[in-house]
């Protein structure tokens, strides 16, 4: 059994970002180790690593780069997909190497974006989600692993995530141990829900927020949905009452900014990281330690 | 007090078309006389008709206009618009006017979109339309009219309706009578809400569902989100799930079908008028009358 992290991450306000993590998409352009390096730089204290940077080096050497820049993984991004019609034996072969590649990045946290939908059954799909996590966690559980379900906005329910809402990944995860199962809380993804209060705070007493992965909703909307994500501050999200919500649910783990932004990408990465520490200080930490 | 339609339409597989309704902004081209010409000839039994196309001619002659081809007005939209910050008594007004024109137009719903957010504080611009309904209910009420609030799709919180379930919706009519409150149920702003059948349920048990409304969800969405609404049976809503829901509910008013969708838009209004009685006819009547 690989032992993997424990991500307690008491906030200071003498190093604001040591709770701050990188995530790879956020740098897009970036290798693995150019990401590690700019973040390591900044002072940053994590990393969030996506699978196709990993895949470049293997989960063995990105794990030796992580760690020879001081860094921990905050999480890997991503299993999932298992909404398919058919049983999946090479999607969930799939999801077992994502599971070995956490435990190798001594990561705890395995984000799961479960899949869309195939045809026109929104319930059955929801349903082989649950059949097949529950295939999977024993695998997970033996590797120190969680598997951290995340709820996409629901303008992905077709074609990416079934998973719409908070309090439908916190269903889908009770069955399960909290060390095993865990839930993700995305401010772009979550933040127009009405009873967003209510299902964080279940979450933190289920023990089950895995990450919280902060960045705004730009209005207007990009022309593509999925790079309609912004820097926090360039868009609608009140960080301030959806961070106390976490804060109160005792959430006390790194916080991973997760933009997908056409003008981000093509801008220097380690402007976006300076523009990232300005606003995570000025407009998410505050309340994530007041 | 104008005397209002009260809308109980039984299904009936002999007439099957008496229960579909055209909104005006499917076939957006036409005038008012041309949609009320072309839903007539179709044998339809009713209009939803948007003030754009009512003011060209006055609330008193579209209201001959409908009589005059022996058509039901489903719903008049739209009012709302209620979230600025400012107590907005022109918008006021404004929905005063709109429940004066649905009494004239002897329809009882008033289909109400109510507003997006003008700052970051979400949570206050939801409070406020709670306020600002409050200050229209005995208005509508005096007029037979019933504010029907529609929940719209997540990804229009920002920018158009910070009411983004029917459960919310249903929340923020519960003070008021449910003659003069109700609720919109359209699929497509509501299909992927994992609690749906439920929420229905109390919609249909609290006697509020104002409107059924019916469109499909297109998968890849449309560049602009607004335009994403299909004709059914061209995305990946499952019409007999939610058409079981909405019959149980105890629903037996009109079927309307709202697309914005440029290819529709730039068709024939008869052929649009012909595929969506098929489409219905396939898709959407069986589980209303089944």
């Amino acid at each position: 059994m690989t032992s993997v992290v424990a991500q307690q991450i008491p906030y200071d306000s003498a190093a604001p970002y040591r709770s701050l993590s990188l995530n790879t998409a956020t740098t897009k352009r970036w290798t693995l180790a150019e990401a590690v390096d700019g973040a390591a730089r900044a002072g940053l204290g994590a990393i969030g690593l996506w699978r196709d940077r990993v895949d470049e080096v293997g989960a063995t050497t990105a794990a030796k780069i992580v760690a020879d820049a001081g860094l921990r993984v905050s999480s890997l991004c991503r299993g999932g997909f298992l909404t398919g019609r058919e049983h999946g034996p090479a999607a969930l072969d799939d999801n077992r190497r994502a599971i070995d590649d956490a435990a190798t990045l001594r990561t705890r946290e395995l984000v799961m974006v479960m899949g869309g939908i195939p045809d026109r059954d929104l319930a059955g799909a929801r349903a082989r989600v649950e059949e097949r996590l529950a295939l999977l966690v024993p695998y997970a559980a033996e590797r120190g692993v969680r598997l951290a379900l995340e709820p996409l906005h629901p303008m992905f329910c077709a074609d990416r995530a079934v998973i719409s809402t908070l309090a439908q990944a916190l269903s889908m995860a009770e069955p399960h141990p909290s060390e095993t199962v865990g839930v993700v809380v995305d401010t772009f993804h979550l933040w127009w829900d009405p009873t967003l209060a209510d299902q964080i705070a279940q979450a933190g007493a289920a023990g089950r927020i895995s990450s919280y992965q902060v960045c705004d909703w730009l209005n207007p909307m990009a022309p593509d949905p999925l790079l309609s994500r912004g820097m926090m501050g360039d868009g609608v999200i009140d960080f301030a009452a959806i961070g106390r919500w976490v804060r109160d649910a005792g959430y006390r783990g790194d916080v991973e900014v997760e933009i997908f932004n056409a003008t981000v990408w093509s801008s220097d990465g380690h402007e976006v990281i300076e523009t990232m520490k300005r606003r995570y200080r000025e407009l998410v930490l505050p309340s994530l330690v007041g």
